[in-house]
């Protein structure tokens, strides 16, 4: 019998605290591309320490400017604010060693540093003798302690070194420890090891003496194992995960907290065997705090991340979202609202009636079950997703498109013609610039009205000529105006799709207004400004229906 | 002692055949917003061909026009052609079940079916007896079965269906297997298992006779396990995993094969136990593959994805690029050639500058080691990159700026301005029509000419205003006519990026000649059409480069 599968049936008497050390700030900048500024830190920190980690390792005192001036600011936190480094280096004792010494004097209530445990490592990239390295370890923590730091040691390559010369490899361990450190971590350096291997090892390294209440580990994703891994080991005995927000990190990322809270706060056996210092209230923060981070590093956040992305716990295929309208629980695995996120039932051609009836519903139109309507816009949905649109992302023309077949799109304007040119020429410096117009025509409540609009932003810079059309027909909508001046669009993509046997273009407009609303709308066609126009006029029909709908 | 471990250390006398079943068609096409035409559906069946799966799940026959047409049309592959559907319902015989008919009448030599193992599944969501659910399965494999076809049985919910009443779940799938299906597939359709309770699971399934070369795994990424859950189903005897490209699929997707199969190739134990359909030489061709269906899809590859991200095989400046320099076996666990990708250490010139040279021998430019406009290049390139430029998937474009900077780009003509236009009006038959023109100034040879067009095709459909601008461009090039008559676009890709701090428009067009050459270029602006044209402009200069150099 497995030891994982012995635990399952025999839960805890008592459940274990397991500790939550972040390492965003740290490992996560050595992520391509991504240099947090002091400000950024802070927010970072201030999220983080609201989410309930124990451990924020803050970044490298010395390495560079910014992060020598997050240390110098002393950030208050709840958690333990950890300074990370090195192990002092051959021929220096730790008291002179530069490096080790501008990460002491950071001041920081914790400090961890890393040291080599894979014989190789030692002998290819420090060049120096194997007794040397550990005598490093052993000094390096005593000096911690010595200072009166809670001391943790980050063991680099511990698996590949493990199985390389497993006696070296805990031999170097074992020196941290009896030096004094309070957490040995065991590091998946390069991201190779599976979650049977790391299991084993972290089994055997406890076997061999040393406590699982003073094992962390730390994993990489480069297999894809990176959370796999990280329960693996607190499967076997270890007490403390390492990770980051959002797998944020080199490579391919670190652990991610935002899936290894919910899993260990919400799945057996963690939940019912052990304690975090996250509660339920802050989980249920956990989609916002993943936000945060993607904000800062102007991201968009990942729709199929687990738990917190926004495609998480949306149901597409018809049979699905027909179970879900009888049970949530048929198809989710925890409940969505325990980390922050929502349910959804996009309407897409796999979609069948009772899918359309909840979507219909939620747009307000109430249809009953036999209404000959609603396989009529069935129909009309396939059709139209076989010519290139997608209804699934674009709730609000899915709803325009049912309106008009109950025969409930009020008609608040008629587009007549509208025209719309790019030129691009010299100017009067003599380099080539580009200018936008666009002229529409319009009738509303029988009048007929002509507005005529250019592309350039406040800067002077082109922004092209959708823009130009948006602004022409969004300049004198009559009794209408004050609900298009409310209407802010926020995002506009664009895809060369296949509609039937031509490639088309499509658009999909999300847009926002003051009350908080937000929605989407698609337009196909084989012209780029018409589809942009039909999903213009789709946004902006929708906004005026939901304006000048009676109070419910 | 573990079995995994037990495994570990003593390899199989000979490998064991897994065997690779891809759902990206079927079940990735359950991901929100995505919909493939017949085309994708070819393009991307063709690339999963060539790299070896054993199984290609087409999509469901009779559920939408497109996958109906698909399976029609017969396609051609190494790969078994497997359509999906469901088990018949109760009050049907399987004949007589329409929806099982649609299935079975698309002729594929492989059907899967999905079936309930849950209980609570078949009483709340079929509302049908616990019997009449084994019935219904039984019925359909020996339909199946009777019409000659291999049979799949899909088992939902398996992992909670077992959990809940383990003698029922696998009652459900030992009569799929009694009534002769080859293979029953252990879903994890909610997503919500974890690594240890799927091993020991399967473990017990096997146990309990069912044999392990007839057991498949198919698993979903909800908690971030979805590769861990499929390699615990291996470890435990599973013989078939299912999974998709890219790990695409509904809510937070599939099992990621993009991951699966270079760890089953080049990871211990399961390099050394097992053999899979797909060669080394089709590894090294799975980073290309993972960008098909990016392209398809129009997505950013994930830079952090495992084995195929750019970002996979990174090293940051610091500790890790230095040691990698020394040996990269340092940092690496494994030799990224053997995916198609490669090696990077953003910060190191020596690095940037033998990537640069590499590829602009691609393009026959030969520039010595100390050449300084190698730096120039790498800074040209790193600016343009912030933009939105990526040169990446755009050889062509970086050949033009590398040759502008080297001074070896030749200037065939001068664009001095254009103007293009787009109406919609109605027209004599009272429909709305548009139409676009263009009008473009070159200087050739020190001759001005202007040339219009308007973008009608054959068919009098209006195919927008960058199809007027192309035609208008290539109506009159002087000496250059005959080869730009001899260029054709093939594809257009249009994504909003972004570029400092405003979103910007990239464009990339792909073209092909009759001497079998094809070549990709990039454009970027706010202005969409703008973007079109540099993309375009690139295009031309390419062909007309390649097209006057002297013979080699």
């Amino acid at each position: 019998m497995c030891w994982f599968y012995a635990r399952k049936l025999e839960p805890f008497m008592t459940k274990e605290r397991l500790y939550v050390y972040d390492t965003t700030l740290r490992d996560g900048q050595q992520t391509q591309g991504v240099q947090f500024s002091l400000a950024e830190k802070q927010q970072i920190a201030a999220t983080l320490d609201a989410l309930g980690v124990d451990y924020i390792e803050g970044g490298w005192p010395g390495a560079n400017p910014i992060d020598s001036a997050w240390f110098d600011s002393q950030p208050k936190l709840r958690a333990t604010f950890t300074a990370f480094g090195m192990t002092k280096r051959a021929g220096h004792s730790a008291e002179n060693d530069t490096a080790l010494n501008a990460v002491v004097n950071a001041n920081t209530a914790a400090v961890c540093l890393v040291g080599k445990t894979h014989d190789f490592h030692v002998e290819t990239a420090l060049g120096i003798t194997l007794d040397e390295n550990i005598e490093n370890i052993r000094r390096s923590i005593e000096h911690l302690v010595s200072q009166g730091r809670e001391a943790l040691f980050d063991a680099e390559h511990f698996f590949d070194g493990y199985k390389a010369n497993p006696d070296y490899a805990r031999a170097c361990i074992q020196a941290a420890f009896a030096a004094g450190a309070r957490w040995i971590v065991l590091c998946d350096t390069n991201g190779g090891a599976l979650p049977a291997e790391v299991g084993q090892i972290v089994q055997e390294v406890i076997t061999a003496g040393l406590p699982g209440d003073h094992l962390g580990i730390h994993t990489h994703n480069d297999t894809e194992n990176a959370v796999a891994n990280t329960l693996a080991a607190i499967d076997a005995g270890a007490r403390q995960i390492q990770g980051t927000l959002n797998g944020l990190g080199e490579r391919c990322g670190n652990a991610n907290l935002t899936s290894l809270l919910p899993i260990l706060k919400l799945k057996e056996p963690y939940r019912s065997n052990y304690e975090i210092g996250v509660t339920d209230a802050a989980l249920r923060d956990i989609k916002r705090a993943s936000r945060v981070l993607d904000d800062i590093l102007n991201r968009i956040p990942a729709p199929q991340a687990p738990f917190v992305g926004a495609s998480a716990f949306v149901h597409k295929a018809g049979l699905h979202a027909s179970a879900i309208l009888k049970n949530p629980v048929t198809y989710e695995h925890i409940d969505p609202a325990l980390v922050g996120n929502q349910r959804d039932i996009p309407m897409s051609n796999q979609a069948g009636q009772s899918n359309l009836r909840k979507r219909l519903k939620e747009a307000n139109l109430i249809v009953e079950k036999d209404d000959p309507a609603l396989g009529r816009i069935l129909e009309l949905v396939k059709e139209r997703e076989a010519q290139g649109y997608s209804y699934d992302t674009a709730q609000a023309s899915f709803e325009i498109l049912a309106r008009r077949e109950l025969g409930l799109c009020p008609v608040f304007f008629e587009v007549k013609r509208y025209k719309v040119s790019v030129e691009r020429r010299k100017n009067k410096y003599n380099r080539m610039v580009s200018l936008s117009e666009a002229l529409v025509v319009v009738r509303i409540d029988g009048e007929k009205k002509m507005s005529v609009s250019e592309s350039m932003d406040e800067l002077g810079n082109d922004r092209g000529p959708v823009n130009a059309l948006s602004k022409a027909l969004a300049k004198d909508l009559g009794p209408y105006q004050a609900m298009i001046d409310d209407m802010n669009l926020t995002d506009y993509k664009v895809r060369i799709t296949q509609g039937g046997t031509e490639a088309v273009t499509r658009v999909v407009i999300d847009c926002e207004d003051s009350k908080g609303r937000s929605w989407a709308t698609v337009g196909v066609s084989a012209n780029i400004v018409d589809a942009s126009f039909e999903a213009l006029l789709d946004a902006v029909n929708w906004k005026l229906i939901r304006d000048t709908a009676p109070p419910a």
